[in-house]
């Protein structure tokens, strides 16, 4: 068996074979089969596609070439993940209104890279935060306070880890089968038997359209089940910013909001449906039932306090969140209403205030990013802020307004925030 | 203007302009662009392809990435050039036979990689043979007896040699816009504005069927007229190997014989045509009386003497051939025809002896090799020896006798030698 004979073959719209498949996951892990070699077979795969069954065996493979949590000790256990969006700190706000109602939230979180927020680095943007939990410090506080925050251990997906490095920088990420298979080699050896996952869909997200995140949701399910997981897919849309806040530092201050004032906007709609399917899942009852628990931990601060708690318990101090020098206001230039703003143009120009890393040694700085002073289909008048900046660096990049958002003369009303729900 | 975007766009099948091309070749061979990133272009462009004026641009910069040869102090030059195939000595029997007709061969060729042989590795199983002459020399030698052979100089298409070493190990290989591209870079850059193509079709080639070689002679042929090259494209046939002795020493021993006994198999035949070609081109004269000229200085021996005069020229000792420590003689079980050679298998077997390098840093055993003691259609007899294998290992690998060649009880009468000739 040698590499070149398989790339070809994948090359040539051929299925890999189990044997095949290992080979390429073991082999690239020891370093025999080069990055180059690698991202051309990515690149293949990307193109030409995979069966289920090449997924479920690359999947397979992943998984084994890292280590496997064990949290069967553990009672209601639940995990959540998303595909990745624009400000998107949904894990920062449903993981302490889930385990305030006694489920168990485990998680292993990424650090930025590209537009994608990692919610690992917004949470180290709170000083003395430890992200670099033990497996028994992880564990400890599960048992301890129902919820623990770390970043990827090294061992975990060892596979996963080299393989997502390689597609970031090589034009493979918008994928079906290696989303598919990196996402659940992950939630696989990360211990949980229950998992929502939220399927970004738009302009701002890996999937751009409904049918390649049916598709995406059909196959994790069919991957879950061969590992005995429960998973629900939820499909949301990722064309407009989650929240008003990007960045770091200032996400952490917006969930802080959310959690303590019940502000109302597209991302607690959101966290509400996701914690309430998370909640049913794990407690074993109706959605319904679930999500008048939910409500009710928002509206009597318990999921306020559970964060709290959480980021005193990881050693985190939020009185001194840090703040950027420079603050700049972005004016609308015309009166109407506000109908879109676009995630994707502001992440790029959130990253280049310095909150994410354009390489993987990029530091970060965690004060910078953007608030989003109006909600969609309010009413502006010219003259009114609509962004703040907030930066360190000495200047800003050129802005073309018009490419961040829209001002039209009447309202949109085609906004969904989910699409649809798959489950299993 | 950045790498992946333009890897994306053409994951995405879209084309890309010259700004784009131009970057990706700067870029590449500047080292800006990494390796895995190119690859995974590289696989994007195999499997989507690109349009004529993307490979003229593509042509163009690999070409302006290196200096380019002047040879318009001299008269009659005319160049060869074949896309490789298995027991490929033509540019070793065509060179004298050309140039010892008042034309002038100048050839830079390449070593050898993967199934096919190489020129430079066959010159340099003579002991004492020069193959890297200077500038000075290279033209030196051209002017005193019409042909001189040299490895391709670094600083030739500088991008070729790069991408060319990067598609051999990703599996990148056989696709027309790449090949055209690295073929017609490198020779527009060798000076010459008279060109023989010899695209081998086959099994044991790139290009495994006929529209595929149509497509690229066409290709190659439109961008020779962007540099006022006149080229003609030969489609020629490599399910069989080229003669009779596969190998570094036993190829340069069939030239001699050849050029000295004038033995006719499918090899003199095909050097005859290409020849007479290159005649009829370098002294605009009519293909039939190139053609007399071509038998004549074979029969009178004017072209083997050219040989013995440019391999003493380069300070090559023919009496001195390296001659290998072991001989293993490979029977026939049955009796017929001999129907079929795998040029295939037989240039992988040739390899395992020795012949040829599995990486660029291998080294090669010059006196390794086959000599197939039988030609096609051949009577034979049970026990009769088809194969005689050379090298100096140990022991040979097992062999499976039924994928090396074929006896049938009746002769195959389908072999056609060169399928057709296009003309610009």
């Amino acid at each position: 068996m040698n590499i070149i004979d398989i790339i070809v073959k994948k090359k040539n719209k051929q299925n890999l074979t189990e044997e095949e498949i290992k080979y390429v996951v073991n082999n690239f892990v020891s370093g025999e089969i080069k990055d180059y070699q690698m991202s051309s077979l990515l690149m293949a795969i990307t193109i030409n596609g995979m069966t289920d069954e090449e997924t479920i065996y690359l999947t397979k493979y992943m998984l084994e070439s890292g280590s496997m949590l064990d949290l069967s000790m553990l009672s209601n256990v639940v995990d959540k993940h998303s595909t990745g969006g624009v400000g998107d700190k949904t894990t920062l706000v449903i993981s302490p209104i889930v385990a305030s109602l006694g489920c168990k939230v485990a998680k292993m979180s990424g650090r930025s890279l590209g537009i994608t927020g990692g919610t690992i680095d917004k949470l180290e943007s709170i000083p003395g935060f430890n992200a670099n939990l033990s497996k028994e410090e992880f564990i400890d506080e599960l048992n301890k306070i129902g919820m623990a925050i770390t970043s990827q251990t090294d061992n975990i997906a060892v596979a996963d880890k080299k393989i997502y490095a390689l597609r970031d920088v090589t034009g493979t990420t918008e994928s079906i089968p290696l989303i598919a298979s990196s996402i659940m080699s992950k939630k696989i050896a990360s211990g949980s038997k229950k998992l929502v996952l939220d399927i970004k869909v738009g302009e701002g997200a890996l999937i751009k359209n409904i049918d390649d995140a049916r598709h995406l949701a059909n196959l994790m399910i069919k991957i879950g089940k061969v590992y005995n997981m429960e998973v629900i897919c939820v499909l949301t849309n990722m064309n407009l910013p989650l929240g008003n806040n990007i960045g770091n530092s200032v996400e952490v201050l917006e969930v802080i909001n959310i959690l303590y004032y019940g502000i109302d906007n597209n991302l607690t709609r959101l966290c509400i449906e996701l914690a309430s399917l998370m909640v049913s899942l794990g407690l074993n009852i109706s959605f319904e039932e679930a999500k008048a628990k939910v409500i009710e931990v928002i509206r009597n601060k318990a999921a306020y306090n559970k964060l709290l708690e959480f980021i005193k318990y990881q050693k985190g101090d939020i009185t001194r969140l840090p703040k950027s020098s420079k603050i700049y206001e972005i004016k609308s230039d015309k009166s109407g209403y506000l109908v879109n703003l676009s995630s994707l143009e502001l992440a790029k120009l959130s990253g280049e205030l310095g909150s994410s890393r354009k390489n993987k040694e990029d530091a970060i700085d965690y004060s910078a990013g953007i608030i989003i002073n109006k909600n969609i289909n309010d009413k502006i008048n010219a003259g009114d802020t609509i962004l703040t900046l907030y930066t360190n660096k000495d200047s800003i990049p050129n802005i073309n307004i018009s490419k961040l958002f829209t001002i039209n003369s009447i309202p949109n009303n085609n906004y969904t925030l989910i699409y649809e729900i798959i489950k299993g």
